[in-house]
């Protein structure tokens, strides 16, 4: 475990190290613990028609739930997933990233939640919302 | 919209037409209306220390169940998602293909609802369980 | 159906006629639609130990939702969830009512999404966070 | 920390003492882990139109699943629901009782998952599916 409130650049390189296919970026770690992941949308995340695939926001959102939660636990890299939740709202853009805004709803020892707004970026109304729990291993 | 049971040759060539870039295939289309899904396991699905990543299992989950729903409805490409929840249950294993079992538990005219288990090839405990949501567009 | 906006008095009157039984109070109709919904806290909420009984803020967080959509599309008493997902996050406290705050992510043609946060009353961190989706009768 | 397996008479008891008001009473309880619970539907839990309320089904599930993991895991009254997730999937039959049919996906030393079937007595075909995170605490 490395320090407890890593750094913006710790935590991309860490994402980059752990998720080395990730198409996923970090883009901001605010003060107030909410973190900025984004996603590009080319043709390998559109389905005919122009739809961008649910998946790819299923991935975007749980990345986004472990970048929240290792800003504030420190890197580890052991903690996984437990519970994801998505409703899908509307139909992103097919001309625009995906960006995903994440706020923890608690960080408890052994269980993380935090939920997660994915947008078209630079779109006022979500494309998604999720919820997600992450089980935290003991020190 | 074609015949209201397509054949498992017919959803599978649907499945590469709709969806280009994926590594699912069908494995298994029952007369009880449940299908099996299988997605590989290598490098690409790995992360560091030999787990398969959650979105994996959650793009693994999404394609059983709009299978599983086209097996019964006929081919529709506009169905959406409007919600998947998974729980994530055990450490799948790194050397053995995914395989999903989707049933629906609901059939309606604007919703199906579905239920998909994720097992490691040849394991009998699974290492994922999702319910999910379709919409069903207006004929 | 009714006016497509109605009032706080005329949504507080169909919520005692609906659900004879309940116990939830609304508080509050902002103007940007979200919504204030309370219930009391005392010996039929509470389990030994003090715990306020899970299914209460259940039970809390689905009228939020329901008087959510109505204050937008009006009294449809046809409205139904078709799925609710809810964390628990803190323990409530004992001795205040439990408060939920429910705005709507998605207002479509047939399906609406919202999220609830749920507070012992005057605290800062809530206790709850749900999301629900509601089926919306055809005209 | 009573004894692991507790006896069907024993989970009833139990039931009984830390939820004074319920109204679930514990049906069976099989050999192979799986619950079964019934609760009476009624004045009190019908809304006008002959609906059983889905606050009714969400508590009768959260009790199912509650029951089949202390019936797992000996009397432990300090677990906690961490999340619940509920489809409804039919309308309910008023003139019957519901009975939910639980059993757990996942047991480990601090989340048991479990997911539950709502049927109205006597049917075939769900009228509600969760599934249901429980917090076990450390010895």
């Amino acid at each position: 475990m490395t320090s407890p409130r890593p750094s913006q650049a710790e935590l991309a390189a860490f994402l980059q190290a752990e998720f080395p296919q990730t198409r996923c970026t970090l883009e901001a770690l605010d003060d107030d613990g909410s973190v900025v992941v984004a996603h590009p949308v080319g043709l390998a995340e559109l389905r005919p028609g122009g739809t961008v695939s649910g998946p790819v926001m299923m991935t975007l959102a749980d990345v986004a739930l472990y970048v929240a939660i290792l800003a504030q636990i420190g890197i580890v890299p052991l903690a996984v997933t437990t519970n994801l939740s998505i409703n899908f709202l509307r139909k992103p853009r097919a001309d625009r990233r995906l960006v995903a805004r994440c706020r923890l709803l608690k960080l408890g020892r052994t269980l993380a939640v935090g939920e997660v707004y994915v947008f078209s970026e630079g779109e006022d109304e979500p494309v998604a919302h999720a919820t997600g729990t992450y089980a935290i291993p003991r020190a």
